[in-house]
């Protein structure tokens, strides 16, 4: 089902897949010395890229690589050219290492940063009938997961434990709280209220999270940026994750615990769905200044 | 200063350092899903190189990466002598990561893992003459630090952050307690007991770190494996790292705190020092059946 993209850009160039490799000696390679970002372009435009691109700009900040962004407009459309996807709806990966030294764990100076980026065809989910099961795995990550780094090898575990229990993602949980899920965001529903892990070093901050924010909001829900203590999972009515790809997806089922006995899913959830998907539809607040 | 090494193996081939480059779809690029081991080879002997490859083969199995470690021995021998090395005292650095794969979070399955490893020539400290400096900076690395895996940016930034200040290492401190340093375990001497963190997830189980152990007892040392509060710096005797490009290094200054007024070294740690020179040279503990 997985595929490689035909081409990816690879510093200056527009290499075909099969030719892009870069020295071992990258940072990235041997330290998960990086950061990345991706984002979906829909009907021709770039949902929130403007977001995505400066939260790629403050993850380069956090991390003190230097890298000016203002390319990766220009760049993008050159490898949707070469890559025949200008007329496709789209994934696009963007990775920017610290580049290339002689191993040595503090930064190397003057080094030039690595750029990566390659773009796949995508199909987003069916906005109105996309449910997903989870499960809980302890939250062993480090305390900065606000920076999208490529140093994933936590998320990674989790979220192949999260596979190997035939669930879509794991949900972290840290001194009894839970934070976000290994590549989502996620919110909850109780009593009509929604919930979600306020912004901290223990979540990213997600661009689909802060959406959906607005949205509740325009929909008169009311919110509480306080996260959910595990041990109340059982007493939750909906819960639902959100990202990037995975855009606003129903929660059916948490561990054993089952929010729903069939496909339904929950009146708020649905709300938000339905909002996201209009949000979505919109020309106004994406990206399209290329 | 830093070099590159003349040959890198890659896979099944040496090649030149230039050409030695991988698809950037390896997951040790995209996610640092791989693991590392570092070993020192002093005149002709692997220094405990059994102990670093069982380390490496524990390692692989936390992560779930399928490698069969037994060719390693060969190929170093191999790669020494493409690199024209086999008579200087050297570094091997091994890296094995999950392998290549579209991008996708959760390990993908019947991926060939990939092998890289170069080997540098190395002069080890004058263990005799050996001091640094650290500082203390918070632990906000994963909870998983048994597992010598190259998912590293918390450890470089660390690093990065005690090179800015002048020091040689940055030692963590988590819930009030110091675990390790960057790269190296570190030791703690007061009233003729010797501290250190106790094996754990929050360390690693350092290779010189457990022969220095079995050193303490053998010169009839007090040993405690016990966490040292940060708080309690001002209170200490000596303090010394542990690591394998380390070996045994004095810690003279700890933040602004000075252990010495000059280039002493204090004696407990003189004696572990000389006693660690006096194992090196010996024999009998290293590993040679290559």
């Amino acid at each position: 089902m997985l595929e490689y993209p035909k081409k990816v850009y690879l510093g200056d160039e527009i290499l075909d897949q099969e030719d892009a490799r870069i020295s071992v000696f990258d940072r990235g390679f041997l330290f998960g010395d990086g950061v990345y970002e991706v984002l979906v372009r829909i009907d021709g435009k770039f949902l929130l890229g403007e977001e995505h691109l400066n939260r790629l700009e403050d993850c380069l900040r956090k991390v003190d690589i230097s890298f000016d962004i203002s390319s990766i407009p220009d760049r993008i459309l050159k490898l949707l050219e070469a890559s025949d996807l200008l007329e496709e709806d789209c994934l696009i990966y963007i990775q920017i290492t610290r580049g290339i030294a002689p191993r040595k764990h503090a930064f190397p100076e003057n080094t030039e940063p690595s750029f990566m980026m390659y773009v796949l065809p995508i199909t987003l989910p069916d906005i109105n009938n996309h449910h997903v099961s989870v499960v809980t795995v302890p939250d062993f990550r480090w305390s900065r997961c606000d920076i999208k780094m490529t140093s994933l090898l936590g998320n990674v575990m989790a979220n192949t434990e999260a596979a190997k229990q035939g669930a879509y993602e794991a949900i972290f949980v840290r001194d009894g709280k839970i934070t976000e899920a290994s590549h989502c965001n996620v919110f909850f529903v109780k009593d009509n209220i929604v919930y979600t892990h306020p912004v901290s070093e223990y979540i990213l901050d997600g661009v689909t999270r802060k959406v959906v924010l607005s949205l509740c909001q325009d929909l008169g829900l009311q919110l509480c940026e306080e996260a959910i203590d595990e041990k109340d999972i059982i007493y939750l009515d909906e819960a639902f994750l959100t990202g990037t790809t995975t855009q606003v997806a129903s929660i059916r089922q948490i561990n054993q615990h089952m929010l729903y006995e069939n496909d339904d899913i929950g009146p708020i959830t649905q709300k938000i769905q339905t909002a996201f998907f209009q949000y979505r539809k919109q020309p106004e607040p994406v990206y399209n200044n290329l």
